[in-house]
C-alpha cells in the first residue's frame, strides 16, 4: 500500500482504532494529523501515540466544534472519520450528546469536505448496532436495520449522511459497520468501548470479572485487522460509496471468551450474572457479522485469531495498565 | 370521540395539519396550547388560527429551544408533534437547521415528557420521504427505508426516537409517515410544503404553473382527512407503538392533478419541463402509500375525493389569497 507522502487527517486519531492506523501510516511516510478531544469518559488516549508522537501532528479539539477542522482538510488525500460517542448507556443517558458527536458533527464534517475538497476520500466508522436485534445470522449488509438505543439510531443518520454525499453529490465516502473491535489501546477503565475491556483489565488485576448473560454470540476483530481494512478501503475506489461489515469467522459466546481470556492469562475467574434491567432493554442477543463484501471487493479477512490478539492484548496491558486506568 | 377537557398541546400547532386539529379540539371543548415559531419559512400562519383564536393558548416558540416547552407538558393527555421542516431542497442547502429541527429537537421533546409526563399520548408526524425510491408501490411500512435526502434521514432519525421510547420505556408514541397533504391552510407561498401549493396560487392568480417531470404517480390526502386519522389515533391503545403510512387510494400523475386543477378553477394553464437539476438528484420517482395497516387498526380511509378536496382547497385560497402571500 502507498500512502508516503499522503496528506490524512484521522478524527478520533488517538483512540483504539484511530492510533492504530496512525502508527501503520507514520510508518509509511505519510502525513498524519490527528485530531481527538482527548475527552476522559471517550477513548482517546495520548499513550495509543507516543510511539509516533514526533512524527504526527496532533490537534486537541472536538468535532462538535464547527471551527475544529478549519484549515485542515485543504488539500488532504484521505480523512479516516472515526471520531465518535460508543456507549450504548450512556446515549440513552444523554442522548443529545450522542447526536451532536455521532449524528450533527458529520454533516459538519461532510459539508466542510464538500466545499474545501470534495475529491478526498473519506472513511466512517459506524457499527452493527444499527442492526438492533439480528433476523439472520450472519448479518449482511442487506438486513434491515433497526436500531434499539439512541447510539444505533445516530450512527445510522451518520453513516447515511456518508451515503447520501456520495449519492447526490458523488463524494468518495465509504462506511464500515464494525463489530466489536479490541486491541493494544482499548479503553479498560469501563465499558464504555467494549465490555471486554472491562474483563481485561480486571483479570490482569486478579479481580473476578462479570458476565452479563454469557450465552450471546458475538464476533470480535482485532485492532490490526480492522486498521488493515480501513487502509485498504482508503486507497480502493472499489470502496467508493459502499457500506461494508467487518466481522470474523470465529464466533464464540460470552462464556467461552471469558473462559479463553482466564486460560490465556493463566489466572482469573467471572461470575456470571443476568442482565442489569436498564441493559437487557437495549441488548441484541446473538449478533456476528457476514464480511463477504469486503471480503470480495478488498480481500479483506481478519488474520489473527482471537486467541492471539488476546494474548497480544493481555501482553499490552500487563506492561501499560498505568497508563488507561 | 371524546376530547372534552383533555388537555392538548399540538407543536406546530399554526400550520396545515396542526391548525385543523386545533380547530375540531376546540369544537370538541378541548383545552389546547398551540406552541409554533411562526417562522416565515415554514408551514405556520395565523390566519390558520383566526376562528378559534380567543379559545387556544397559542405561544410563539421554537421547539429547537429546550426551555420551549417547559411546564407546558405537565399533566396534559396529548402531544400532537407536528413541529417540522419540511422542505427537501431546504434540508440539502442547510442540513444543520433541518437536522435540529427535524431530529435533534424531538430528543428534547422525548426527554422532556419522559421525565415529567410518561404516559401522555404523542403523535409524531413523519412522511413518506424516508422510503426513498420506492422499490414496489403501493409503498407499505414493511418497505425498506432509504432516505435520499437531508430531510429523509433526519425524519427518520425523529421517528425511530418515537419508537425507541416506546420500546424501551413503554412510552405512547405513534408515528404517521404522511404522503403530500393539502388543503385549506397549506403554503402558497413556495414550494417549501408541497408543490401543489404553489400551482394552487398560480392557477387563482391566472399564472402558468410548471410541472417538473409529469408523470410521477402520487397520492394526495386532505387536510380534514389527515385530522381525524390523527384524533383517531391520539385516543386509541391500538396506535401505541406503531408506524402506520396515511395514503389515499386515488392515484394520479402530475400531469393529471394539473389538468384537475384547471378544469376545477374553470381557468389555468401549465407548461411542463425537465427537473432541474438539484431537484433531480433526490427526486423518488413514482410515489403513493399503502394505508391498510392504518384502516386495520383504526378504521380510517380517506374520505374526501381530490376532485372535492381541491374544489374547497380552490374556494378557500380564492377569499384568502391575501393572507398568504
Amino acid at each position: 500500500m502507498d500512502f508516503a507522502g499522503k496528506r490524512i487527517v484521522i478524527t478520533g486519531g488517538a483512540g483504539l482504532i484511530g492510533s492504530a492506523i496512525a502508527r501503520r501510516l507514520v510508518q509509511m511516510d505519510a502525513d498524519v494529523t490527528v485530531i481527538d478531544a482527548l475527552l476522559p469518559q471517550y477513548g482517546g488516549n495520548r499513550r495509543n501515540l507516543q510511539e509516533v508522537a514526533d512524527r504526527i501532528k496532533l490537534i486537541v479539539s472536538d468535532v462538535r466544534d464547527p471551527a475544529c477542522l478549519d484549515g485542515l482538510l485543504d488539500g488532504i488525500d484521505i480523512l479516516f472519520n472515526l471520531a465518535g460517542q460508543s456507549s450504548h448507556l450512556d446515549s440513552m443517558k444523554d442522548p443529545i450528546t450522542d447526536l451532536d458527536i455521532n449524528s450533527r458533527a458529520q454533516i459538519g464534517i461532510l459539508e466542510a469536505l464538500r466545499h474545501v475538497n470534495p475529491r478526498a476520500k473519506i472513511l466512517f466508522a459506524s457499527t452493527r448496532q444499527v442492526y438492533g436485534r439480528p433476523v439472520y445470522l450472519p448479518v449482511d449488509e442487506a438486513h434491515r436495520v433497526h436500531p434499539v438505543d439512541v447510539n444505533g439510531i445516530n450512527k445510522l443518520a451518520g453513516e447515511w449522511f456518508h451515503r447520501l454525499y456520495h449519492e447526490v453529490y458523488g463524494m468518495r465516502t465509504c462506511v464500515f459497520r464494525l463489530t466489536n473491535t479490541y486491541g493494544p489501546g482499548m479503553r479498560i477503565v469501563d465499558a464504555r468501548q467494549t465490555f471486554l475491556g472491562v474483563w481485561i483489565r480486571r483479570v490482569l488485576s486478579g479481580e473476578p470479572f462479570e458476565i452479563w448473560g454469557g450465552a450471546q454470540l458475538r464476533d470480535f476483530n482485532y485492532v490490526e485487522d480492522v486498521a488493515d481494512a480501513c487502509l485498504a478501503a482508503a486507497l480502493s475506489e472499489r470502496a467508493d460509496g459502499r457500506i461494508f461489515n467487518l466481522g470474523s469467522p470465529e464466533v464464540v459466546n460470552l462464556r467461552q471468551l471469558g473462559e479463553m481470556l482466564v486460560e490465556i492469562n493463566g489466572s482469573g475467574s467471572f461470575e456470571t450474572r443476568e442482565f442489569p434491567e436498564e441493559r437487557r432493554r437495549i441488548d441484541i442477543g446473538d449478533c456476528y457479522c457476514n464480511f463477504a463484501a469486503i471480503e470480495a471487493a478488498l480481500g479483506w479477512r481478519p488474520r489473527v485469531s482471537l486467541r492471539t490478539g488476546l494474548q497480544r492484548t493481555l501482553e499490552y496491558y500487563r506492561h501499560n495498565m498505568e497508563h488507561y486506568v
